[in-house]
């Protein structure tokens, strides 16, 4: 059994926690932004420091690999992603890198020989707040996001992915894509949901995220001056829309019991004070583990939308912006999450997370596991997210022993056998 | 009687509308901008090719004076705005300045000499969709607005009103405010409803405005991942700013005939795909005749507030932005403009508008009068906006023949009694 060094592992996480800093305790640390930048720097200078051999594919996902003692075996690939919302909290993301990167330094701590070699990643853009989708880096990795197209994706002012690459100097050479096949992937994160915290669990064993579809709605009316247009006379595309916003509230609860539906973005045109708005366009984000779920709440927003519609005049478009099918993790990794989170003496529950991650795009490639640590309130993507201490550790303990399991011991050749 | 020159009112219209042009035939001119400063070098070459004195004030309203036979006799002043909505018509403002250049181009062809002198005015930033409040500049020249204040107030990039003057110029040294209370004002505006167009009458002689308030209200929620947040653990601004707009929009029929209310601008916070709102922030206009009325407006805005956050468990500010009265336009500048526009064979009709105009401060100061002439549909504040030339041209005959009646034949020495 391997265990951390709680010390080390606090101190880079407050190291790192500087860089994108916000006033209110959270990170502003957006997809290639000049913060992304400075902690990829950081991270390249933690992995060198480990003499770990560092790669950075084209599109700005960075490994660093650990040799193992048998030179055909494939690695065990474990990380997470530095990148953050606008707003976001310093847990989400950084500290699967972080608590990764520390199981690293315990086995060079405890000069422990792995039979596979291990990989360590940040992977480019998870949020999928700056450059749409989400989830960029690992889809163009297992191959489901075409990296030309990932490359020429461009944020709200226009600037591609390939030049902001090459702004912060992360515009790698290597070619994006598994040169050898993971044997298994394994990441930890905060759950961002309340269910540790209700079970009072320390770790949580993901079995599986929910499915999900991503919309996008615009709404037409007509712009009129505010004054001297009669209510009658009016299709007013905010009115529309905000009937919809609404409805997609309810719309979870009709649908099923872990069925949840957001409308996250929202903006109107001309957005004048005195001006009838002609337009507004929206997102709504609709989660189900069920697909036929996901599916029927994609026809339900239509016809929120038409309901709506016909009432004010108003006309509308819905585009389906992205839908996944819910992810299935591997069950034997799993059962060795569950044994390590035993073996040193942590508890744990098997769940299904509502958020996607980098694991559920590898869970397409190899086998994947997630463990999940608890998040205070269930608040996450929000400057007050927050996970104790003591709980970042239990995972961590948790999370290095699973992988000196998958990455098995001198003596094993296989992390199934070992776990 | 005064006959204006069709052929160059409208040679005017359209070289003023290719300043700042949009693809669709409107108008993108907003206050203080490159194109407004382009449109006020065009009028103030205009003035001057007029023989005309001109001058500017602090605030950058342009006046240029045509004498009158009396020495000592107060100006009529008359005017409007060449600013437009980041989207609108050709017509909104603009009309009235060109149909008030047409008619001293068209005195001036005449020879004819007024009794008293005319003052011809362009107000900055009547729009108020750059730089708020609306009005700004006929609202300092009448002193509700402090000029310091004014020159101070800085547009959603940070500049201010001192910066934007400077920048094309119209920082004027002219002290801002009547230097003699003019004798009367007119204005010629479109009507921006559909009013003139269902009585099927070309001209609307206006006798009041209705009262309005601006209101600013601002939702706080939580902001969370939009997937694994239960539905029953949020407080997401948006829906409880969504309910409010849907109970603003039947606010109006709750309230009076007359009352319009219009949420116009609105924006989320993180404004983010995946992630809870955790603010949303808009505005309300509120408008009657009925000052009550719009006081009761305001309380039931705050109700709606408070019941949509009861439910959502989120929280608000509601500011004032601005409350204006009713406007009362002058009794005998009515009966002048309805007198000259049957004098030209122009058919009219007594009406309320429901835009507030520069004349709606200017009535604070002095005796003054609106014209309206109708707009197809009612549009206004939208690249869509249209009056049809035929009645531009009816309005600007009565116009110049109002002005002519207010400025006095040399024999008069009062407008009243030449009307």
């Amino acid at each position: 059994m391997v265990r951390i060094d709680r010390e080390r592992f606090r101190a880079a996480f407050e190291r790192y926690s500087a860089i994108g800093a916000t006033d209110n305790g959270g990170l502003h640390r957006l997809a290639l932004s000049a913060a992304d930048g400075e902690a990829r720097d950081r991270f390249v200078a933690d992995l060198e420091s480990l003499g770990l051999s560092v790669r950075i594919d084209e599109v700005g996902n960075v490994f660093g690999r650990r040799e193992g003692a048998d030179p055909d075996a494939a690695p065990i690939l474990v990380g997470s992603h530095l990148d953050s919302q606008p707003y976001g909290g310093r847990f989400d993301g950084q500290l699967g890198v972080l608590t990764a990167l520390e199981t690293l330094r315990s086995f060079e701590d405890a000069n422990l020989v792995t039979e596979r070699p291990i990989e360590i990643v940040n992977w480019t853009n998870e949020e999928g707040a700056r450059f749409k989708p989400a989830l960029m880096g690992s889809g163009a990795y297992v191959g489901t996001h075409d990296v030309d197209v990932v490359l020429e994706t461009a944020d709200a002012d226009g600037t591609t992915v390939a030049e902001a690459l090459s702004e912060i100097g992360y515009r790698g050479e290597s070619p994006c894509g598994p040169t050898e096949t993971p044997h298994a992937y394994l990441e930890l994160h905060v759950e961002q949901g309340p269910v540790l915290e209700e079970r009072e669990r320390e770790i949580g064993v993901v079995e599986g995220i929910l499915g999900m579809a991503w919309l996008e709605a615009t709404v037409r009316g007509d712009a009129d001056h505010a004054g001297p247009s009669p209510m009658h006379t009016r299709s007013d595309a905010l009115v529309a829309a905000a009937d919809v916003v609404t409805g997609v509230r309810r719309l979870a609860g009709r649908l099923a019991d872990d069925a949840v539906t957001t409308v996250g973005e929202f903006r109107v045109e001309p957005n004048s004070v005195n001006v009838i708005p002609d337009r507004a366009t929206f997102t709504v984000d609709l989660r189900s583990y069920d697909e036929d779920v996901v599916a029927a709440g994609v026809e339900r927003v239509d016809a929120e939308l038409a309901a709506a519609c016909e009432r004010e005049g108003t006309t509308y478009e819905l585009d389906e912006l992205w839908r996944i099918p819910h992810t299935e993790f591997s069950p034997w990794v799993c059962d060795a999450i569950e044994a390590a989170a035993e073996a040193v003496g942590r508890s744990s529950v098997r769940m299904i997370g509502g958020a996607g991650h980098d694991a559920s795009y590898l869970a397409d490639l190899t086998d994947a596991g997630l463990v999940f640590v608890p998040s205070v309130d269930g608040k996450t993507h929000n400057e007050r997210e927050f996970t104790k201490w003591t709980d970042a550790v239990a995972g961590a303990d948790a999370f290095a022993e699973a992988v000196r399991r998958l990455a098995g011991a001198p003596a094993a050749s296989d992390g199934r056998e070992t776990a």
